[in-house]
C-alpha cells in the first residue's frame, strides 16, 4: 500500500471495506457512503496523489476515460437526468487522494443553489489584471517545460 | 462556426468577446463574468459537443490536460490554497456545451457548504441495489465495444 494513513489507498488496498464499483489497473470507484444522492461514485488514482495537479500526466488520459465512462453509466443506471462531475484540490478535500466526485443529477433534485452565490469583477481592468495574473504563470510554467 | 446559436462556440469563433486565458488547437479557457471567485475559468471544448460524455475519447487526453495545467496555474495566479474543479452535465448546465469550471478556493471562503446536505442508504441491501445497477450498465458498454 502506497499510504498507510490514507483511507482512500487502504480502499484500494481491500483493507478497509468499500462497494466497488469499478476496477482496472489504473483506478478504483466506490459508492460515497454519504452521498448527495444514492449513486454518487469516488473515482480514485491507485497511486496516491494528492491532488489533480499531482497526477501523473500518463495518467490523465486513462484515469479521465473512466471519469468520462462512469458519467454516462452514473447517470443511466440511476435513472437520471445528469450529472454533476467533480473534484476538491485540498480546499474541501476531505481525504487527500484525489478523488472525482460523479453524482447524478435530476432537475429540481435540491442541489440547483450549490453553485452560488456568484460575484463580479468591478472593471474591465480588475478583469484584465486576473488575466495578466494568469498570463504569467502560464508564462513560468511554459518556460519550465522547455 | 460549429453551433451558431451556441454561446461558447460563437465565444470560440471570436464573435462574442470574453477574456481569454488560455487557447491551443482543442480547447479555450476564458474568465467566467460572473465568477464564484475572481479567476474562475471556464474551459470549453473548440468542437461542439454538449457534455462530458459526447466528447470524443481522442479529446480526454488534451483537454484533460489543459484543465489540469489550468488547475495549478489559476491556483497559483490567484494566490489560492486550492481549487475546485467541475462540470455540469445537463442538469445546472447553463451552457449546453461541455465547460470544466476551475476555480480557485481559500478557507473560509464561503463555499464550504456548497457540497451539502448528504444523504445515507438505509440499508446494506440499498447500497448494493445500487452497486448491482451500476455493474448492469458496465456491463451493456463493454458489450457494445465489443
Amino acid at each position: 500500500m502506497e499510504n498507510a494513513n490514507c483511507l482512500f489507498c487502504r480502499i484500494v488496498a481491500g483493507e478497509v471495506p468499500a462497494v466497488i464499483v469499478y476496477e482496472d489497473e489504473h483506478s478504483v470507484g466506490f459508492l460515497d457512503h454519504r452521498p448527495l444522492f444514492h449513486g454518487h461514485t469516488l473515482l480514485v488514482p491507485r497511486e496516491h496523489v494528492e491532488t489533480l495537479g499531482d497526477l501523473p500526466v500518463s495518467q490523465i488520459d486513462p484515469y479521465f476515460k473512466t471519469v468520462q465512462l462512469l458519467s454516462r453509466v452514473v447517470e443511466t443506471a440511476l435513472d437520471a437526468e445528469g450529472t454533476f462531475v467533480a473534484m476538491n484540490n485540498r480546499v474541501s478535500q476531505s481525504v487527500p487522494h484525489l478523488h472525482v466526485h460523479v453524482v447524478p443529477r435530476r432537475k429540481k433534485d435540491g442541489l440547483k443553489g450549490f453553485f452560488w452565490p456568484r460575484t463580479k469583477y468591478n472593471s474591465e481592468e480588475e478583469m484584465l489584471a486576473v488575466k495578466n495574473s494568469i498570463a504569467v504563470e502560464l508564462g513560468k510554467i511554459k518556460r519550465q517545460a522547455k
